[in-house]
């Protein structure tokens, strides 16, 4: 199997860390690509995904398989332990919920505010500083709503480690983009992220 | 159980059009709340979703859950037949990625569309005209992406109908809100319209 990614794209380190919990990086090649020099918007990355975002998981029967969570599944589903989504029905759902929200209201708005105030991909978009601002804001926002929900949770989604904390634990490495780092008043939010930072899938 | 709807939120049809195809319709009480008079953003509905977004699914014993796709897999967990996010790990992948494309090029795109050229909850967020202009430019190419896509698919994540189907059909209807109709010429994805349409549960 095959992974394009770039090493530094936060989605392709959701996967490598998801990876990393079930000790499954060995299966996998990684494949550079360099975003900025337009690696994953040629026509034969197309082929790939046409979205044209990495990561993409390339199965040795040539099938490829793209958007980071539906990559995770694949590879929960294969390989359920250690659990990384969910058992029963209420749990798989709490941690959908929890993972959903750490990607919609805090990565994303991470992401935005990056591409927006930076215009990085201007080469491929428009970017909309005032949008940007907005994201940025939102983004702050959600830390404070994951501090005070962490003070009545070890972790994300419950009192295990899920999928759910690689979302927000790599989102907030990558709001250093933003120049957005955990306020020090954020006690419960600075705490998980040690946690968090303590695992060996934080390293890769 | 209880879900806390309005009946015209795409949000909303998603899920009572996955419970009616499920045949889990009258299982649920839905409760209407008045987005535009602000039901969904009181302190008492944050303390059934904090980000205040609906649907919200209240099961018997009180618990909480939100986010469309986190709610209808507790359902599909629960309830496996009629199957509609997949078997094997593969095809579970799939139905995981062509959901999440419909999602986050289409649905979302329709969706800040419409609130950032209408203003439609300038009371709540700061509408951003260009930015809403770029969405709407963004939800027109994923429809092109569909029709070439539905050329080699009978469905939006293969050869039968699944929960994918279902957010790019109910992202189809609310795109009226921004005037956007699919284009005469894209006729695979005319076809699979009227395919999805002519279903029990399209008129939920």
């Amino acid at each position: 199997m095959k992974i394009y990614e770039q090493k530094v794209a936060p989605n392709a380190r959701r996967v490598r860390m998801f990876l990393a919990e079930k000790a499954l990086l060995d299966e996998v090649k990684f494949v550079e690509q360099d975003l900025q020099a337009g690696d994953n918007i040629t026509p034969d990355f197309r082929q790939k995904n046409p979205l044209g975002k990495i990561p993409v998981l390339e199965l040795d029967d040539g099938t490829y398989l793209s958007e980071s969570m539906a990559i995770c599944r694949y590879f929960e589903v294969l390989n359920p332990e250690p659990n990384l989504m969910g058992v029963t029905a209420l749990e798989q759902a709490m941690i959908e919920m929890w993972q959903r929200r750490c990607e919609i209201y805090f990565m994303n708005q991470v992401g935005m505010g990056f591409q927006h105030t930076s215009g990085f991909f201007a080469d491929r978009m428009t970017p909309v500083k005032e949008w940007g601002e907005e994201c940025v804001k939102n983004a702050g926002k959600f830390m404070g709503l994951l501090n005070k929900h962490l003070a009545e949770s070890e972790y994300v989604a419950g009192e295990r480690f899920t999928v759910a904390d690689i979302t927000a634990f790599v989102t907030i490495d990558f709001a250093r983009v933003i120049r957005m780092r955990i306020p020090e008043e954020m006690t419960n939010l600075k705490a998980w992220y040690e946690r968090i930072n303590s695992r060996d899938s934080a390293k890769v």
